[in-house]
């Protein structure tokens, strides 16, 4: 048998050995998903538990790309391993990747101590939201320690993915109060650190009291206010103040019972999730065939309503 | 016993007999959703099929209340009667709804030829994708032969919800080439209609080379290329335009057939709805109870994974 075909067991123990080319394969089927996304999952969640989750979310053109490629840069002078998931939810419209620059992050390509991936998904509702947990779960599994989630963008798919980490870090830029793309709430709502990034340009100030300001109003933090970091990650400058205040963060959560209390609901919320998504498959196999087709025309023609032609294709699971 | 807790038919006939308080009763179990809203559907779909709908999207502040005034005002000169629904997806981080200004609107409240209600959930995925097309039925089956819905934000969820009137239109302003918020992909891909609003204001001239060149370069739009109106909301400006332009798509919709491929793709969108919503409604049940929690626990301690969990739960499903 081929490589190329080789089953998941096989391409899960030569991934356990540091096949490279075998973690990128079993990443590629948890992005299709499926049974074979499954199985992987089978395999890496009895050794999951161990790595530990960062979040980077923020507008487009923030910076984030860069300020990763800087916090990987600073992670190896302190001889630590980590991995990286760069997540591309593709515009509903266009079905067409934005990925950032990945270039900078390419100065990192042929270290062994470090991983990176971009995923995207033309696929179904929720497919990352999905896929984005196993493959965390699976590069905790081959002993990554630390893995870094960054995603593109500031819509609900991105917030959501980048609020599921142990530790988020948001990304902002001088002048940040004044742009009306940005979703603010949301960002308010999953931050646990801030990063004013670009700070060698005007405005930082501004931004770091209206950040201030917001967290001041917010209904959130009463345990932990999330610090504010300035850096300039095109020099590096203020990347290991932004590592000092993940670190803060984690002792916060570790010693607070907040990271198991965040665990467990994140695992809540799979596991509801992966139950929709298998009903989800279910309604595609029953709204297709002759019988749904000669329903929408029975429906088209008001002669049957579209509830009774629904719980007629229901009536299989509805025992 | 009291109005308030009429039953459905009863409300029904109240609604059919021209009693607005029974109308905007039902419009409210529908909001609600659940077998209730159905039975709502069960009485309406029989005796829908005649109404009209016009659906009017644009980024917010492009004066889509004030052209929806203006445009109600045009079609009670013309003695026409018309029926608007106002759509608010609502922010999925507060949970309030933003409403844009209704108080134009107002201006039609006491007219008996004009019914205006607003929706807005907070509820469940698809809430409002589901809601809409059952509001619109009820609406037709009172009798309304014109159905204009209104939604704010050019979000997914809203610009979906526009996109499936029978005419689209589609509201922009001076200036919109620049602006960087709008999802133009989604818009030129829905619109039937374009109409530049605060027309009064410099650069319609642009914005209507920006548009053409749009349309030219798009891949959409051979059988019909989407008229472009400027209007003044304010006062009236443009708006009997607008209207000869929507009659026209209305004709081509007709003639071609284009208008019976939208129901049926609409209707066959809609029930595939249905059945995943009571799918999830399914699952919402099979994830709460002793042995939900029970088998969260076991996968939090890496005793049973993720997929075996979920297998077990839709185990009464998977006959």
């Amino acid at each position: 048998m081929s490589r190329r075909h080789a089953p998941v067991p096989e391409l899960f123990d030569a991934a356990l050995s540091g096949d490279r080319a075998a973690v990128a394969r079993l990443l590629s089927i948890i992005e299709r998903g499926g049974e074979p996304a499954r199985e992987v999952g089978r395999l890496s969640h009895p050794r999951s538990g161990h790595g530990y989750t960062i979040g980077l979310t923020g507008a487009p053109g923030a910076g984030k790309s860069t300020l990763t490629s800087a916090t990987i840069a600073h992670l190896r002078s302190l001889e630590l391993e980590v991995a990286v998931l760069a997540i591309d939810p593709s515009s509903p419209f266009t079905g067409g990747a934005i990925l950032g620059d990945r270039v900078r992050m390419q100065d990192h390509a042929t270290d062994p101590g470090v991983f990176i991936r971009s995923m995207a998904t033309r696929g179904h509702l929720g497919g990352l939201s999905l896929a984005t947990p196993e493959a965390v779960r699976l590069l905790d599994a081959l002993g990554r320690r630390w893995i870094l989630v960054e995603t593109v963008g500031v819509g609900q798919v991105e917030v959501e993915i980048a609020g599921k980490a142990d530790t988020t870090v948001v990304v902002v830029n001088p002048g940040w109060g004044d742009s009306v793309q940005a979703n603010k709430a949301g960002l308010m709502e999953i931050a646990d650190v801030f990063v004013i990034n670009k700070a060698d340009r005007a405005g930082v100030d501004q931004t770091r009291r209206d950040l201030e300001q917001m967290l001041d109003l917010s209904e959130l933090g009463h345990d932990w206010r999330p610090p504010i970091v300035a850096t300039v990650a095109n020099t590096g400058e203020g990347v290991s103040d932004l590592w000092d205040a993940v670190l803060r963060h984690r002792a916060h959560a570790e010693a607070s019972g907040q990271l198991t209390r965040r665990r467990t609901h994140r695992l809540r919320e799979e596991l509801r999730e992966i139950v929709v998504q298998r009903l989800y498959e279910k309604a595609r196999d029953l709204t297709t065939g002759d019988r749904w087709d000669e329903l929408t025309d029975e429906v088209l023609h008001h002669r049957v309503d579209p509830w009774t032609a629904a719980d007629e294709m229901l009536a299989p699971i509805d025992a």
